[in-house]
């Protein structure tokens, strides 16, 4: 959780960093305020993402060139170019190495990395195979390098292993790697005569993060790039760390097609939620096509989307699909200060543009109030009567020809419900839009508030747009509405976020519950546990299962029958008993010793005719009716184990109506779930029936999350269905549930 | 039913025009060909929708300016100014009138439309008040005029009353109106320099068409502006019937806010779909919110929006949400030859990109066919071997710095799987982006294939972009992945859905079924049938019921049961009775006649005590199990009667899983409605268990299509829940209706 000094200092310090230029954060980050980070959850996983010093990489002072040429020709020489350009623009010392060369461009040309003449911050590694050249780095000091060979785990199994010997080495040296199969895209030029907070990018991929560079041809500062490649040993996560500790960064745009670690990309994140920086991303694998193609690219797992998408929400991480929805969402982000208020006003000169943005606007879920009736009234001062000003505001056209224009933007800006004002201007028609530009930069330099503009024109030449909306850091121009209200929604739910942000890695449980031994008892390695013990596991957790009893003979059943009480359920009971229901090996509502006695025959009947192997019949306490829900866990091959909450019974599997999420996660997240899902009504009582008891249904959530923390990996998957959810202060009880260990 | 010939010809103009320029569409769209227009379903509804003749009204020889002007500052003034400057342009004789002037901007001014020297084409009334002014044009046989005036429905009732006022002397003086609250966008000026199908617009308000008409300087043909304001005459569905019949249309594409009315909208909609020219709409109203703006903007219905958008998408209308989409999908759909394949191809300069487009086209549902491997081994020749080239295809970069480039492009585009090849080039670097630009402008003068580009640069200023690529109206070019994909996406689609279209109004039934005068006897204007008789009301459109007796006494029961058969249902039937099951009003499972004679005093009983007016008991075969579904008619107020098919009992309240259509429709459509169910698994058979009788729920559809067909306005709501859908032929059996007389 954060502390309440942090907490204040977090929820101010962008509009600080907005006022004060590139002041350290050094209050709100230091170290001290945050635990060691040897410290380990109940599962040993870590609780805290290291943050790497790579002040060095990004602003080396001496870099060497291994592999260095000026050979027409060669792509080497183009590298090498490329590298002394720059090293003469920042003013590094650049060292050429090659074994046979003596000059490369002019400059002395050093034999191998031992014949350096100092200790190098920085090696590009131009060779096939940087794996030897690491340990004579090592002995060289040199801090960093990067590797450009391809070949390595985007091209199968013999490349993956290749990259883990690679990876091996590095860890060994001490230094850390960019690459392999990367660029120099860190070391392009960067604008500096950008003020106020950059973006930081990081991609997967050079031509994919193309876009958002060029956004400083558009008056958008960027401070770093970090193209990752194959993420041997430096990974995305490590520049998020990074990025969200340094001053000048307002928002981490990134391009991942896989992550190396879920964990290690969960705890970046939460750094920067910590930090309040928000971090903006395309993540390819919403379809399996995508996931492979990506994965063929850099090699790297791309994990279920849909828990993906849950993590990445947990931690405030903002997904996007487009490289213009990340260029627009991350550089609005950077740039605007902390909202003053919620309410967004679409203010416009046609009535038409203005109902067609509040219906996108309203749809996507921001909230746009009505104005009230006095300050109506005075926008009616400048705008005729018979146009709509409630919000949108429609001014008919002609007021923004004249000094009426920014009268209304002020007025409407003064509003205190008003946090957000667009104003989508269609058409270029000079008269109108040119001096419609004018007041709205002028007006946004004279508030705190965000002013946006959606500039419509297909054609983007046009002065008004090039030069007076582009010039201004203040207003935030977007060409379409989509984009707009995207980056609008995503800059206040990042504030909305990061101001009630309590890091679940705070609250995650050290040491194993009571619980746990209880349940390590019931495990049995590579084995699925029958419905009995499946059972027992959940009362270990204290989660509620119907009275029951297991039994081997007809008579046990009806004395079992006589200790649980009538009317029972009778089932059969197995460790490899799936579907029980569809072959008939349930029966419901006995209420004599004789029907018992019968059901008891008919059951083991059939488990003999379906060969099925028992290993007895449950006899169980009948459940009144309730809502039918499921809750579980599953491991993602990224993220380790997650749960999950649904619809139960049969429609689980017809509609998919369930959230996940991945541990560790609080009560918040655990309602968050049952507010995702389509069926949500049915907790609320349907057709005027009563409402089902959600707190007992969170608290099943919370300690099957318990459970899935302190099993870890042994739990390879559990599977409560049905969970009956009974009325109001009845509770909840898992009818039915199944569990595989690993 | 299109006929052979009129088929054929419909599916091979599209490449006809495009080959051969503005070759006349006579052949097509013969009137001959088509239905008489008085002709009308059973309902009374038109089958065909009128084609006005605007030729004169966009090309109008001679020009009246009624309320002319040329004083300084007076905004009649500019749009004088701005009319005289159009007329010398194209050669029209304007005549300005006004009663007090003698000369305007140096013309001589009329004193009245009576004292003009020539019967005009067209009038343009710049007076506040239209309505005095239409019968005098009227007596001197102006064929058209447009009104500027506003204050009319947009402003609420007295405005709604002023328009039909001004409506009704419209249609007596037998001209035709476009307006009030319009202005002068089919008078502006369109290039005549660029060559092949254009773009015809229509909108409901100016601004909000600015953008498609600057595509102009984008390089995209536009033939005609239609502002059509408040559509007191006349309105979209015209001029969608208008340009589906003129030779240079590519492509219609439509901002409206509200529709005046829904038939003679799908009527047009069907007239371009038989001519096979797609219609693109922004369509507002996806919101409450959004709906009310549009209202009071220019004063129509939005309509139910899921009703609106299953209209749209029945009659082959591309729905978009942003204008960028709008004018994305327009322009390629206006300018792109007839598909050759539905395959995609994704070529790019970049694994990363090729994943990341591929992931956002396939979620999308394009077909990225894998390219066979003949083709990958010649694509091999030109790029690396451990480049991924069986679509997407990487290239690495470097082949597309030389000759290999085109050489790829060009292989690619012969694989016959491959309909449409898409270039992303998300970072300009001249040396690579340029050649590839122009490789990809060459290889497409050389194919009919489509060959797409995303210039995903945010600057645009860039001469690949703005020369090359724009100077090309081959290569369709675009901003942004989601509106490549949007736009190609509707591009397949369209072409699909116009080999396939059977116009559903030339299957509509003309004369009422024999059930419809039993249906007529069973009908009770104003008020709620019982179940009883609204289930005979079933049974006369041939849809099953169960076995069931109307009894008023115990003995009459027990009676019913024994002839229904054992075991009965038994329910309170009532003209004013709903949700029975909550109120205890359900008895099912009675197998004697004493469990009838109890239910029966327990009915009756409950009934008392809850003040429900009973006009009996039914006594009902209980039926088997099976899946339960709704299906119900539903009023809109712009279409009219709806058809609606969803899961039934308590999950079509609480997750809304419903599919919608607008009569008239075949079956092809109802098979479509169920494929829109989230939950269609459930029809498919749950865990294993058989499949349900589909062609027996979707011949229910039908014959309430007809029912809803027939009984027209005066059925205002029909819900069968649950209609119990049985094993597969076993039909389906409505359990229990509702139904509401008009």
């Amino acid at each position: 959780m954060l502390g309440s000094t942090h907490g204040t200092l977090t929820t101010d310090f962008r509009a600080r960093v907005v006022a004060c230029g590139e002041e350290p954060r050094a209050a709100v980050h230091s170290r001290a305020t945050i635990a060691p980070e040897g410290d380990l959850d109940v599962s040993g996983r870590p609780l805290h993402a290291p943050v790497p010093d790579l002040d060095r990489f990004f602003r080396p002072e001496s870099v060497a060139v291994i592999g260095a040429s000026d050979t027409e020709g060669r792509p080497n020489t183009g590298i090498t170019r490329q590298l002394t350009t720059w090293a003469e623009r920042v003013g590094a010392r650049l060292y050429p190495v090659h074994p046979t060369r003596t000059s490369v461009f002019g400059r002395a040309c050093f034999p191998s990395v031992a014949a350096l003449p100092e200790q190098v911050d920085l090696a590009v590694l131009l060779v096939s195979d940087p794996l030897p050249v690491i340990e004579e780095l090592a002995r060289a000091k040199v801090r960093f390098a990067v590797a450009f060979a391809s070949g390595f785990a985007e091209t199968g199994e013999e490349g993956a292993a290749a990259q883990a010997r690679l990876a091996a080495a590095v860890e060994r040296s001490g230094l850390r790697l960019l690459g392999p199969n990367t660029n120099l895209n860190a070391f392009e030029e960067f604008r500096d005569d950008l003020e106020g907070p950059a973006i930081a990018l990081i991609t997967q991929s050079g031509h994919q993060g193309r876009p958002v560079y060029t956004l400083q041809e558009l008056g958008v500062r960027l401070s770093h790039w970090a193209p990752t490649g194959n993420e041997a040993d430096l990974e995305t996560a490590d520049f998020i760390a990074y990025f969200s500790q340094r001053p000048e960064v307002g928002a981490i745009a990134c391009y991942v097609e896989g992550l190396k670690d879920g964990r290690s990309f969960l705890l970046a994140a939460d750094r920067a939620a910590r930090a309040g920086v928000p971090v903006v991303a395309v993540k390819v694998g919403r379809t399996e096509a995508g996931a492979r193609t990506a994965a063929s690219h850099t090699g790297k797992l791309t994990g279920a989307d849909q828990v993906v998408d849950a993590a990445m929400r947990q931690f405030g991480v903002i997904r996007v699909d487009g490289l213009d929805e990340l260029q627009d969402t991350a550089a609005l982000l950077a740039r605007a200060r902390k909202p003053q208020a919620e309410g967004v006003v679409v203010y416009s000169i046609s009535g038409g543009t203005g109902a067609h943005f509040a219906d996108l606007a309203t749809g996507a879920g921001l909230h746009l109030p009505e104005l009230p009736a006095d300050k109506r009234a005075e926008l009616h001062t400048w705008i005729p009567d018979y146009l709509n000003v409630a919000n949108p505001v429609d001014n008919g056209g002609h007021p923004v020809g004249d000094w009426r224009g920014r009268k209304i933007i002020d007025a409407i800006l003064a509003d205190p419900s008003v946090g957000v004002l667009i104003c989508p201007i269609t058409g270029p028609f000079p008269p109108m839009s040119d001096r419609l530009a004018q007041d709205l930069v002028d007006a946004a330099e004279a508030t705190d508030k965000l002013v946006c503009v959606v500039w419509g024109s297909p054609v983007g030449t046009e002065d008004a747009y090039r030069t007076t909306l582009l010039g201004s850091s203040r207003v935030a121009t977007f060409r379409t509405f989509g984009n707009c209200i995207t980056a609008v929604k995503a800059y206040l739910d990042h504030h909305r976020f990061v101001a009630s942000y309590r890091s679940p890695f705070d609250e995650a449980p050290r040491t194993p519950s009571p619980s746990f031994r209880k349940a390590q008892a019931l495990m049995r390695p590579g084995q699925q546990l029958s419905e009995h013990a499946a059972k027992q596991l959940l009362r270990a957790y204290g989660i509620r299962v119907p009275r029951e009893q297991l039994v081997t003979s007809a008579a046990a059943a009806v004395r079992a029958a006589g200790l649980v009480g009538y009317p029972v359920v009778m089932k059969a009971s197995g460790a490899r008993l799936a579907h029980k229901t569809e072959l008939g090996l349930v029966k419901v509502g006995l209420t004599s010793a004789s029907q018992v006695r019968d059901a008891y025959r008919e059951l083991t009947d059939i488990a003999r005719y379906e060969d099925v192997e028992l290993d007895g019949i449950l006899v169980c306490q009948m459940v009144e009716r309730g809502v039918e829900m499921m809750v579980g866990v599953t491991r993602d091959p990224l993220f380790g184990p997650t749960v999950t909450v649904g619809l139960g019974g049969v429609l689980v599997e017809v509609l998919h109506d369930a959230a996940v999420r991945v541990p560790p996660f609080g009560e918040e997240q655990a309602r968050a779930m049952l507010g995702e899902l389509r069926g949500r009504a049915l907790l609320e009582g349907v057709r005027g029936g009563p409402p089902v008891d959600v707190d007992a249904l969170v608290e099943v959530v919370l300690r099957v999350e318990r459970m899935a923390l302190e099993l870890g990996d042994d739990l390879a998957e559990l599977d409560i269905n049905p969970l009956m959810v009974l009325g109001r202060g009845q509770g909840a009880v898992a009818l039915d549930a199944l569990a595989v260990c690993r």
